[in-house]
């Protein structure tokens, strides 16, 4: 393996000094980019881009060559574990993601195995032993995951969903059903991250993208344990250095301490949350990773470069901040804007690590 | 007027005691109900029906023949004001609410008006005046409008939006603008809520359903600071009564110590919040209202039955707390499945109240 370069965002991760705060935007390779367009379209559809690991690679790197960013994110989708269950993952147009096969009942879940990330789902091992090699050692790679209690939403509503309709009514009215479909989906997120790891993820990220629909007992019940059983399974080391493993749920800034005391060694932030407050609630005990509102971005160069200015200054002084967006990037963006902020974040947080 | 029989909502908002804890469910006449869809059939379109002050009425008490509610809330749009500054409102089947002309520049901005609501909204007027005389004293009756901030991004977007594109452009690129729109939507609230109380509305309730997809700073300078400002202008006195007003912002559970701060009687609360720690931070000032998750009426009577007792156990002994979903009814609902939440609130609240 290559010698890792630019190691700013693993020491950011750890609490270790950094010269500046590093940076990377979730949904970084993405359809705000030309030239993610033109891949895409050269693909096929979504998950063909997905299921290729040779393009999977070409549209993680495609942002580093555009922007200074201080880590890649493997390209991949957060529902390939339940495809690879064998629920037949497709996206219908402007509609999202969808299961040809959703599961509704005990039958079904019972049915459900924990996949071989080298058998299954080798086309995302074979995307991240690729990306490694092909990042030379630039930036460390990040792999990650839906959490399970977001992968089970999609996976009993076989769609997007605003209604949760059935996924809580099973959660509500058969609670050990839910248990045993988020048990499965546990071990097999721990497994599937595992296998990143080996394969040359440096760092992991756990997507919790619907736990903040839930109340606080339902949250700590449903999503957090399953994410705290998974940090207690992941491998933590590799290549004699720590990897370390970054949890998200968007929507849950009330719920800071209680992940924070999961073990992980970093929270995702999403905007509604003062980071400076956050870092106050937690910071002596994980990293932040956030929090630039991604309707920032929408705005001109100079009034991102003040928005950039506040959540640093907010955060303050010294290491443990990784600059990201509150959630992803959204596919109207101009490029230079998201380069707008990745120059500010760089140039603005010197004086904060001096 | 008639004498008012079942002043518990009134009673819980004002933190007196009471016999049980009051319930009402935001969208409790609404689609939901078979009825409501009849007599929205023949009012035609949906703006039709918010317009025609009889089947206003109508539709208004038709959950109250069902259920032993506390109070009635007056139906209509969050979206009127805009319409009476002439926006041209109407409604896309599946798309939710449309403006013919949307509010982009300043010029548009500054030809806006300040709508006289026994003028141009006349039918909102009539609507309270019909309800609150058939209403007979029955239970108190809910006037309310959409927040500054909630009705900008429609104004600005010219539909619902999941990106906030325009809106917050405006926002970060144009924030003077963007402050003149919301100083004459505060004006216009104001107007349009003391015009409800004057025509038989008994409280108000102020719905910031956007107000939490804003950083905390932005909240506190675009939204909060307006409803503050239109808190200081209602009138709080009728009949010889306080008229108790209620602020709720959707995911603004990280802000209740700002919001009880405005001088308003209540918080509406979301179900993302613990309503017991919740009252532990503001309960001293304010009551609070919430905050079943509304999914929870997908499952059944009895798992709805212990989710309402956990969350009346959680708000704990005394008064001050006005049940409710944490947001508005979803249309698939049976309706025996409200009806077992309302009448668990019933039964399970005397202890509480002893």
């Amino acid at each position: 393996m290559s010698e890792l370069k630019n190691d700013r965002f693993l020491r950011a991760l750890l609490r270790q000094p950094v010269d500046m705060t590093p940076v990377w935007m979730m949904r970084q390779a993405g359809r705000y980019l030309p030239e993610y367009r033109a891949t895409r379209e050269k693909a096929g559809s979504f998950m063909d881009l997905c299921k290729n690991p040779e393009l999977a690679c070409e549209v993680t790197l495609q942002p580093l060559e555009r922007f200074p960013l201080d880590a890649a994110i493997l390209f991949s989708d957060i529902l390939t574990i339940p495809d690879a269950m064998g629920l037949g993952l497709y996206f219908s147009e402007g509609e999202g993601p969808r299961f040809e096969r959703p599961v509704r009942d005990r039958a079904a879940i019972e049915a459900l195995g924990v996949p071989d990330p080298e058998q299954e789902l080798r086309y995302v091992m074979d995307a991240v032993r690729t990306i490694r090699r092909e990042l030379s050692g630039r930036v460390p790679l990040i792999g990650f995951s839906g959490s399970p209690w977001t992968l089970a939403t999609y996976m009993v509503e076989g769609a997007s969903t605003k209604s949760f309709a059935r996924s809580k009514g099973m959660m509500f009215d058969e609670p050990a059903l839910m248990h045993t479909l988020l048990g499965k989906l546990a071990d097999s997120v721990t497994a599937y991250l595992n296998a990143q790891v080996a394969a040359g993820a440096q760092a992991l990220m756990i997507f919790d993208t619907w736990g903040g629909t839930l109340t606080p007992r339902d949250y700590a019940a449903f999503s957090l344990a399953y994410m705290q059983r998974i940090v207690a399974g992941l491998t933590r080391e590799a290549d004699g250095r720590r990897v370390p493993v970054i949890l998200f749920t968007k929507g849950g800034g009330q719920w800071l301490e209680w992940m924070a005391d999961t073990g992980c060694d970093a929270l995702g932030l999403d905007w509604t949350t003062d980071i400076g407050e956050a870092r106050n609630r937690v910071g002596h005990r994980v990293a932040l990773q956030g929090n630039l509102d991604p309707c920032t971005l929408y705005a001109s160069p100079d009034a991102i470069r003040r928005a950039v200015a506040d959540v640093l200054e907010r955060y303050g002084k010294g290491s443990g901040h990784v600059f990201n967006l509150g959630h992803g990037i959204h596919p109207a963006i101009p490029p230079e804007h998201a380069g707008a902020m990745i120059d500010a974040v760089h140039e603005l947080s010197r004086p904060y690590h001096a």
